[in-house]
């Protein structure tokens, strides 16, 4: 399902087996404000599950804690399977770097996901196609992770170059997402672009704070082969906040396929200062 | 901050710490189809948290994935504070029974939460208050947890008695939920609230079916003080999902306070057969 033409989200998400763990290195290519965007070092974490020998069946849900910065240069990945049922696997990761506490530690669920009754009461947002939508001006931005995403707002567009709202915005975006250089749509992609929101924070202010994402889970409502039919290169994405209090603030997102079909879902909780 | 008075749901909560491992038992008044209802496992494995001697700050965000099914009696909890910065703690607990592999695994976020800006952008649902809202008769279901809450519909009220609906009805709920005996709301409490919805599925098709929670994570929105100048007994509780595909379905939540602040988000991934 991986595509096979290289690609800096795979160089960026590449791990390779040892004898007991896994590694990896960060990529400056995607990079944020202290550390590897958040969305590659999740894609990672899949990544070392997915090409595990033991695993079995499509990623159904994984929530990565991001405990400490992480810093450039080599890591190494502690990928453990705690428990497997007859179609449902529970797997950690833990990253850590030079033996020290960990920096990151995920959970995820797999599945052989079976046919059954099917319904989706959510429905999908209205939007131009990504064809008809203006790619977003990234100039005034410094992190590298951004320039390797194709972003283009439906719906609440921040023009960080303006004055910081004398009254909180919305903080509801809606957006096409799409690798800059295209890349088809598979759940490494998935997982990074559930990240790949600007910080709620940023948008309601109108000013970038001191932020960062503490807890993310994200679920997949398709399997391979719901995602080999979709055969996609952008998703519809949109994101919300229901509160910033006392440091902490959520996001809820979802991510659409342009037929209008949810291929997952996701939620964070993130520090801010302000 | 927890209640003093015996409460059953401190019962069935409760751990008691050892040399290494902290040790419960499961509680056969909160039980569910084939094992202790997912809430009260959830609030054990945090109160395994709340009370270890390291622990520092309040809840942030707890993530359970539900492995195996628990037996009825004893068991363990291996509690790891896998890293601590100055104002945050990232936990795990692992549960198993008789020293076999995890029947549940949860990571925690805990924080020392600092005053900042604050805005609340989610909207309180509206609903009259708990005491003019109708009791729901639980007369027709057998499982023991659902005695021990006090729900009250303000929208969506199940009708299982009836014939499974023909189209899928709303899988949205809006209800009062409190404890059957009243006991002050605390984190404990509204982690276990968080997973005290019905199955979509069942207000979707209005019929039971195999059904059981596979990953849960539940963000907490206000602290201790916060919570303790709340003082109350009954959250105004809201659920929905998106999509039902190939034997998984989602649930997002909301827990509310009377004077419409938002307490706790959550959002779960369950199975199902139909």
């Amino acid at each position: 399902m991986l595509t096979k033409a290289p690609h800096l989200f795979d160089d960026a998400t590449g791990v390779a087996a040892g004898d007991s763990r896994w590694s990896g290195h960060t990529s400056d290519n995607y990079w944020a404000f202290v550390g590897p965007f958040g969305g590659v070092t999740a894609a990672t974490m899949l990544r070392g599950i997915l090409e595990h020998p033991q695993r079995s069946g499509d990623p159904l849900a994984l929530t990565v804690n991001f405990c400490a910065p992480i810093a450039q240069g080599p890591f190494d990945l502690d990928v453990r399977l705690i428990k497997a049922n007859r179609s449902t696997q529970h797997w950690s990761v833990e990253l850590t770097q030079g033996g020290a506490e960990a920096a990151t530690f995920a959970t995820a669920v797999f599945a052989v996901r079976r046919p059954s009754w099917s319904h989706q009461p959510a429905q999908p947002p209205k939007a131009p196609p990504f064809e008809a939508a203006r790619p977003y001006p990234k100039g005034g931005l410094a992190m590298s992770w951004v320039r390797q995403y194709d972003f283009r707002f439906v719906e609440g567009e921040p023009q960080f170059a303006g004055a910081p709202h004398a009254a909180p915005a919305s903080a509801f975006s809606k957006l096409w997402i799409g690798d800059h250089k295209p890349r088809k749509i598979d759940v490494l992609s998935l997982m990074s672009m559930s990240d790949a929101f600007f910080g709620r924070i940023f948008h309601v202010r109108n000013e970038f704070v001191p932020f960062g994402t503490v807890s993310l889970t994200t679920y997949f409502h398709a399997d391979a082969d719901d995602l080999a039919a979709e055969n996609i290169s952008q998703v519809l994405a949109v994101a919300d906040a229901k509160i910033f209090h006392k440091s902490f603030g959520d996001q809820s997102g979802e991510l659409w396929s342009p037929t209008g079909r949810l291929l997952a879902t996701t939620t964070q909780i993130a520090y801010f200062k302000a």
